[in-house]
């Protein structure tokens, strides 16, 4: 699917730039984080970790990169093949790294010299718990709490539309009422959250980008089920509101390839409710203007009391 | 380099996997930190923050993946081919994506339906730094406080050597005099601090890695003009300890490929403190035990006071 950044987006975009909050680089949708927004993106990590420290969930954190074997285990080749950041090696030795820089000096084509690894590039921060918890749940399931470094291959000169991104995400496995329940709970409170930040925020049926013909299929059926649901906000475009976070039930579409179990031995479903922390962070600077110091009161305070 | 892991690192790993504290993955060298990590983690990270906040550095941020042409224009291609994670993308259609799902299901390699991007990941957390300070420095240089989410090609059994590790940096540029001060500054000061957490450390002249037998003259000519001093302390092995942290000077080596000088015109060094916050974590359970909670009162202290 190709995406249009209108000249709102680029104009915000630019905007940041000029105030030192975002920092460009050579490649569409990969920026440093200048102090400004360093100071938010903590802010607000931490208002999302308290809304969800009451449920005392499992703190675990996992690299940018996953093994590949955790991605072909999901459908993810299948519906997002065109997202994936595959890692590809050098394994050669003295003669291959000489070849290697001849072609570098003559302006080759580098990267033929390196061979795929069994890595690829963490595409949403929940995937690794799955293979982690393969087997039977205790009673009552378990609650993760995961801030992951997530990479999806979507340039873009849209500011809210990042190549590499945070996700912060809490991750409910159980039986599938609880797992609805508990999507349905974050539904709830992730709009009472951005409320108190000052987010005006919609809360809409949604579906993945999956790819292709027979995604357009799988698209239609997620939305008709109403699995996922985003919250919407305004960054750059009215015309195109941003998913800052969103809640979603996975049925048993990632509990069967890594034989999770509910207590007792029943399927199990999982769900879970993530928050995109670059997006909030840029919602903020553009609903409350570029100098957190004089953004409202309460929203400071929310941020960092 | 074959590095070989020793019995005493592999029962090490096995004691942080019984204890919860390290998730292995399928792939070694990729780990999933337990709650008990975490909250090390974090409380080492914000030890490191606090250390370098009396000088008040530049806050910046930078993702796990950067551009091709920052790495490219540095020595690191001809230097440490081997530790590069290269990115590749599927560009292909509806047609490439059937034959790209029918490689997999016949189990087909299927990397090779991939194509190489402009992005690599991040093998040093201040890569990103100079392309951004590109031009002439203010009088006094400039200091940044770095966090990167790094990657360097190591698979290895020693659950100290991890493929994917954060290093916390603080970097300065400016005259020669100062980055060399900078760096001897802080071999006092890191000395110092991971003595206030009980760590026993030793300072000592140190080389980078570099790739084969053109590398090992510059690792030589790297030791004799003593740029690199590492902190090594012992994880899992008194025979072979690991750096915990490091002191750089970089000379013109940064400087120069992406122009920046110092005030006034003339030419520029940089210098840099990194620590390797996994590393440090895993000293100290390798130190103080396997209980954050029975730590010493003064380590707790300095971590989460």
């Amino acid at each position: 699917m190709m995406r249009v950044t209108t000249e709102r987006q680029a104009a915000f975009r630019d905007s940041l730039f000029g105030a030192g909050i975002l920092v460009p680089s050579r490649v569409q949708g990969v920026y440093g984080q200048g102090p400004s927004f360093v100071r938010v993106f903590q802010g607000v990590d931490r208002f999302v970790t308290q809304a969800g420290s009451s449920d005392s969930p499992e703190v675990y954190r996992f690299p940018a990169v996953v093994s590949r074997d955790c991605v072909e285990r999901t459908d993810y080749l299948r519906s997002f093949p065109s997202l994936i950041g595959s890692i590809h090696g050098f394994e050669g030795g003295a003669e291959e790294h000489a070849a290697l820089l001849r072609g570098h000096l003559h302006g080759d084509e580098l990267s033929t010299h390196f061979r795929p690894t069994d890595l690829v590039l963490l595409p949403a921060a929940c995937y690794p718990i799955y293979p982690m918890v393969s087997g039977e749940l205790p009673p009552g399931g378990r609650l993760f709490d995961v801030l992951g470094t997530c990479y999806r291959r979507e340039p873009s000169d849209d500011p809210a539309r990042m190549q590499a991104f945070h996700q912060h995400e809490f991750v409910h496995l159980g039986t599938p009422e609880s797992a609805l329940a508990f999507r349905d709970d974050w539904l709830d409170r992730a709009q009472q959250m951005m409320d108190e930040l000052g987010l005006r925020v919609v809360a809409d049926i949604a579906s993945d980008p999956f790819f292709g013909r027979a995604g357009s299929m799988l698209a239609a059926r997620q939305r008709e089920r109403a699995l996922k649901f985003e919250l919407l906000a305004t960054v750059s475009s009215d015309d195109e509101p941003t998913a800052i976070a969103s809640c979603n039930c996975h049925l048993d579409h990632l509990t069967v390839p890594f034989e999770i179990a509910s207590a007792g031995g029943a399927v199990a479903h999982s769900a879970c409710v993530g928050f995109g922390i670059e997006r909030i962070v840029l919602a903020l600077f553009a609903e409350h203007g570029l100098s957190p110091d004089d953004w409202p009161h309460d929203v400071r305070r929310r941020l960092w009391s």
